[in-house]
């Protein structure tokens, strides 16, 4: 059977996105090509998404067209002394639903990956060094993932800010809610029983 | 944080899609959201599939836009006279790259589904049995998947097409290429046993 391009290049679109290998991508293709009403009806949420939603132009985070600085910049009720800085804006979302942080944020918009091209400039690190100047921050919490680009971005963020007069913090390493020993990898255990806690400090 | 409408619309749009979870659906919506570029090549991409591909008026399959009767509906070295039934336009493609068919195809656009108001009606069943008329069919291969919906699908087939001059058949059933004994579940291996073929005949 001829492919046809149109069906192949929507194929390759969504092949980038994150989580969607080829055979998904294509299973994905074929249902929207089947489907027409659906297809519209990505097509408007996705030209919705393009109006209403942007990136704040302080921290990075998603916000509504028109709210800029974001709300969570703007927020007279968080501390604007810390930064948590993370890798996306999912990561925001994913902290806030914890309810655990009170600061601002800053949002890199990737790791550093030399294989890709992605160098410090890709990424809003000036940004970063320009706000712990401008806002009087006193804490970063660099919060990126534990894979090995997200480590070699962190250790490049704490040389980059060691001269700045802020304290580099991270997020505690160790065994997850509801994970258990038996199934964890060296590293983590590693480091959990490295940086073992106090029994009365474990909440 | 409060969630941005264009956001959640666009995640229960992306999580209507086949294999795509809640949690797939809002990492793909914040991925898209964020990066603005690819938000509009997925966009860009969709709309040119609307104004590309279309669906052939006889079988079902997916086509070009313009071309209807589809190719394999039009392809004299095809044989007219056997037509194998699947449930969606990607089963098509499947098929012609294994390359082991040469007949005609009928897409019925899913499985009966009681509890989701999928009845017969919804399915391309009566213009399977027009075409069986005026296309002078000998046989009918009713090659469904194996799960449960498509099973008694199958089985209102057969029985709807009972009283027609032609054959009804399925793909055999068995253990797949590269699939282990000790791997296979019962139902599979009940039916591979059953069927057990003359070793020669084992192609």
């Amino acid at each position: 059977m001829k492919t046809i391009p149109a069906l192949d290049a929507l194929t390759a679109c969504l092949g980038k996105l994150p989580g969607v290998g080829r055979r998904s991508a294509e299973r994905l293709a074929l249902s929207l090509a089947s489907q027409p009403a659906l297809r519209r009806e990505l097509e408007a949420a996705l030209s919705e998404v393009g109006s209403q939603v942007g990136l704040c132009s302080r921290c990075g985070a998603l916000t509504r067209s028109g709210e800029d600085p974001c709300r969570l910049c703007s927020d007279p009720a968080r501390d604007g002394s810390v930064v948590c800085v993370v890798e996306d804006p999912g990561a925001v979302l994913q902290i806030e639903r914890a309810g655990a942080y009170r600061g601002r944020y800053h949002v890199l918009g990737g790791t550093l990956s030399p294989g890709q091209g992605t160098g410090p400039q890709a990424l809003r690190v000036d940004a970063l060094v320009a706000r712990i100047g401008a806002e009087s921050i006193g804490e970063v919490i660099v919060a990126l993932n534990m894979d090995v680009e997200s480590e070699a971005t962190a250790s490049f963020l704490r040389e980059r800010l060691a001269a700045l007069p802020v304290t580099v913090s991270r997020p505690a390493m160790g065994i997850p809610a509801g994970g258990g020993i038996a199934y964890s990898d060296a590293v983590t255990l590693g480091r959990a029983l490295r940086a073992r806690q106090a029994f009365d400090d474990a909440r």
